[in-house]
């Protein structure tokens, strides 16, 4: 067998399904070729091979590089001065009525240039590939307008090209009603109709978009609006993936399925029925522990349920300014272990194996086998549950994309 | 004016009380020598001065260096295994008898190498050093014997010579009674007075201890076991501190008062009377958002009354292996705002000045002000608030300590 790479001395959980815990194989090593995975197994069942290069690694873990599958990564201008002055005191209305909450982001994006989104999304993206972060999903959704959408889109591709992460966009232009469109119901509706023909096409026929996603909430918009909008990406021919149910319930886990999501995310407040209806279409659950911390909230996913239908659990940063300014996988994983009771396990599975699974990327990253992109995160970790205990403690040794180590 | 080193094109948070919020200077610049701050204020205002060295800024924040005033940094072993149990569904009794707990800890402190234990001690102290720390302080509490206790205190020292931070170490015997005294009360009074008569003077003698702390609950220690420690303590000439009314009002707060500690820590169940007890005698109250976050709990301190009786509040990590593995600074203290309610100059001054009044420092850090030693955390941020909304994005730029410029 014929390898550019083998990576050797070394633990590795591979993440496939099924087997020991973690797909955990002690001893290991893996050979890599043309950026991918050609044999992984105990060092000791090593074929006959040839390999052009040999990484030891000094008995550290390997796992599949990390997949933050939902973020807001791009974005102008930052909270942060919201943050405090509702510590202080102020309330929603003060801070809205001050032009806070996202009309702020939605402001600040619009203004900005496409190399300052670039900058301050590569800042935040550190934190994200200091925690062992490979692929990385980023929404658009502060433009709200054909060419604010475009540039947010456009600096995520940008991100894939130059930043070391393999980027999906998803489109997420029935995120809020712009400030614009928001003095009557035809208005809104004129928003609608506008994200749904005009601005999606436009991103799409650029080659923009991955995914179709939307925000089903009383607050921002309906199941009819974004079956609407469903409709016009099976058009197109995108997937779709849904926030669901994070603040009550509005049948958005049912809605998913219906739509053969790829995904419904959040879903705190999902009823039994949809999420056995998101369990028989396949629709994986993203949860998203760091806007359930910073917001506060007291009705976690319901985990149960979600083990009981067999639905896929992934988990993720969902980092944006306003509901959860992480920038941290590892700490994802701790807080959907702490606060959901998953286990470091489960938590793993959600960063790679399922997250790959809620990108419709499951044939090509998410779990350590011949076939797969050699996309890994090497720590210095004496057992996979250190991922999910540590908070802030530093446990990336280094990343591997495509076979290629990574500098940063 | 003379000066080692000016530095220049910044903005300075000084966290001087009783100005501007966060004693902040805008285009502020520092002259420093012989490791202390000789003078601070804005650029415009400097005075004539030759400085050998001048290091600009770039427009980043500069704040005291973070002081993280309560951990358990040192301990062998970790405890991710029962973390992961846990999550499975075993019961505290299980793991207990499995030998989980804090038993594990000690026998794998007392089995660690004092090079072994300095190892790991230093991979958690990348976490704090990147979040901004200059000065930690570090407890003793799992070795329980002579040697043990005594190990620790060194390791603790060797990273105040070695490892580029200030170092203040607390003796923590009366932590938990060791398994061998565990059979009668005979035993464990037999191991309260070896830990106060025997442990305490063959470590203080060594000069290993800055202060002296103890563990106050109806699972650990007694206050009149408490209290003769404390009496030993003045009369060695230490001062105290107390872990205090954690998980249940066991008098703590009006404990450490009576004794004139430096700090009482936890509080989450303090009462009034006590809280204000702490305000009369000067005691910091040091909030762990760590702990309460990993052990889930429901009852935040009674930050209210800490406010109305103008107690000061400090905020740190608790990093140790049981009930708070984090090592970031930056994340205790967003989580002291998210769940606490703390505002960001609150918790920013529980990481500063009121950190080191907890440790009996405030002479020496804990405010940029001319004679206080150049310890600097220098970010990238555009206003302090950052420092407490974003969890996990890397901010930090720089440290100094004693005007120095740390290279890790
Ligand atoms: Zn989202
Ligand atoms: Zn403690």
């Amino acid at each position: 067998m014929k390898a550019d790479l083998k990576i050797t001395d070394c633990h590795v959980a591979t993440m496939v399904e099924g087997g020991v815990p973690y797909g955990a194989i002690e001893d290991a090593a893996i050979l890599i070729r043309d950026g991918a995975i050609v044999w992984v197994g105990p060092r000791a069942d090593l074929p006959a091979h040839e390999a052009a290069e040999t990484h030891a690694l000094d008995g550290r873990w390997v796992t599949p590089g990390l997949i933050d599958c939902h973020t807001h990564l791009v974005f102008g201008g930052d909270r942060s001065g919201e943050f405090e002055q509702r510590l202080e005191g102020a309330t929603y209305e003060e801070i809205a009525r001050a032009g806070g909450g996202i009309v702020s982001s939605v402001r600040a994006t619009r203004e900005a240039s496409e190399d300052d989104l670039y900058a301050s999304a590569l800042s935040r993206l550190e934190g994200l590939t200091a925690t062992g972060v490979t692929t990385v999903e980023i929404k658009s959704g502060y433009g709200l307008d054909r060419d604010s959408e475009r540039k947010m889109l456009r600096v995520a591709r940008r991100i894939g090209r130059e930043a070391g992460v393999r980027v999906r966009t998803s489109y997420l232009g029935l995120h809020a009603v712009p400030p614009e469109f928001r003095g009557s119901d035809e208005a809104r509706a004129a928003y609608v109709d506008l994200a749904i023909d005009d601005i999606l096409p436009a991103a799409h026929v650029e080659g923009l978009v991955d995914a179709v996603d939307a925000y089903c909430e009383p607050i921002a918009f309906s199941g009819e609006e974004v079956s609407r909008l469903f409709d016009r990406a099976k058009a197109l021919g995108l997937p779709v993936k849904l926030h669901a149910d994070q603040l009550s319930d509005g049948g958005g886990a049912a809605l998913a399925a219906r739509h053969h999501a790829l995904s419904a995310d959040h879903i705190e407040h999902a009823t039994e029925a949809g999420i056995e209806a998101m369990g028989q279409a396949g629709v994986v659950a993203v949860l998203l522990p760091g806007a359930y911390l910073m917001l506060r909230e007291t009705t976690p996913p319901p985990i149960a349920l979600l083990r009981k239908h067999g639905v896929a659990m992934a988990v993720a940063t969902d980092c944006n300014p306003g509901t959860s300014p992480v920038a941290s996988m590892t700490a994802a994983i701790t807080l959907a272990c702490v606060q959901f009771r998953l286990t470091p396990e489960e938590a793993l599975a959600g960063a790679t194996r399922h997250a790959a699974r809620a990108l419709g990327l499951s044939d090509q990253i998410g779990t350590l086998a011949p076939g797969k992109r050699a996309d890994l995160a090497v720590w210095d970790i004496t057992r996979p549950a250190e991922l999910a205990y540590w908070l802030g403690k530093p446990l990336l040794s280094r990343r591997y994309r495509d076979g290629l180590r990574l500098t940063t």
